[in-house]
């Protein structure tokens, strides 16, 4: 078996949702607080040139034993189909790892703040990307249509 | 400081390529294999309904004394700006994480038939998500010049 990764946050979500409803993350604002004991401001120097970000965050408040590996309906909606966890966005997946892309609003030293970002106050962060349309998919998108109803209000 | 997270592969990418060329990723098919000891078949069931993969995966070639966290100009080109590490998609970073698009080709049990994952032969995968366009930015998308420029021939 492949020996394990370890990783320490950059960082951590603050402010924003305590508990982490479902849909209309969009009229959430918060803060991205960069671990200062690790990094200077030069780490995001011209960050600011972008609209957005591509943030990856740890959901800490999901445990092991609530990863369930077999299909299940997404939200227990009876008229959605069976589908394995990697066929979802849910959180209770392998590894704990949430992608998700929301509104730069400013740069203050190591403080963004930040918009539309699906993730509750004390969120570890692990990553931050900037948001590149050309890294989004080549050719025609397709999704099946549980996803774009469950994704009608979810921001 | 926050407990580091320990986090185990949930597959590897097999075949492609086995070196990190920086361009013309679009031309290069691989698999990914998720770990029989772990999964069965349905943790995959319902993925052939979407048309593209978000791959969150470990750049395990780059060494942690590889992370430069001074601003530098991407790809050393002496006409783009010095941006910090979280203002690039450049792959020496804290925590060494890729995000990144491609196209699902075909799931056979395990086996996921990727075109234009930009992770070479053995890298080791994290987590796999189907890819939601709505998911992507709320509101117009602002990137500077020099990105632009870098993603050009870049699938």
């Amino acid at each position: 078996m492949a020996p394990s990764i370890s990783l320490d946050p950059i960082g951590h979500v603050r402010g924003g949702r305590t508990e982490p409803i479902d849909d209309e993350w969009d009229s959430v604002d918060a803060m991205i607080e960069l671990d200062e004991k690790r990094f200077g401001p030069e780490v995001v120097a011209g960050l600011d040139e972008f609209s957005h970000l591509d943030v990856v965050f740890f959901f800490d408040q999901v445990t092991e034993s609530d990863v369930n590996l077999g299909a299940r309906r997404p939200r227990g909606n009876p008229e959605w189909p069976e589908v394995g966890i990697f066929a979802q966005r849910a959180k209770a997946r392998p590894n704990r790892i949430g992608v998700s892309t929301c509104t730069l609003l400013g740069v203050d030293g190591l403080s963004l703040s930040v918009r539309g970002l699906d993730a509750i106050d004390g969120t570890p962060v692990l990553d931050i990307k900037p948001h590149v349309p050309e890294m989004g998919p080549r050719g025609e998108v397709r999704e099946p249509a549980w996803m774009r109803e469950l994704m009608r209000d979810y921001w």
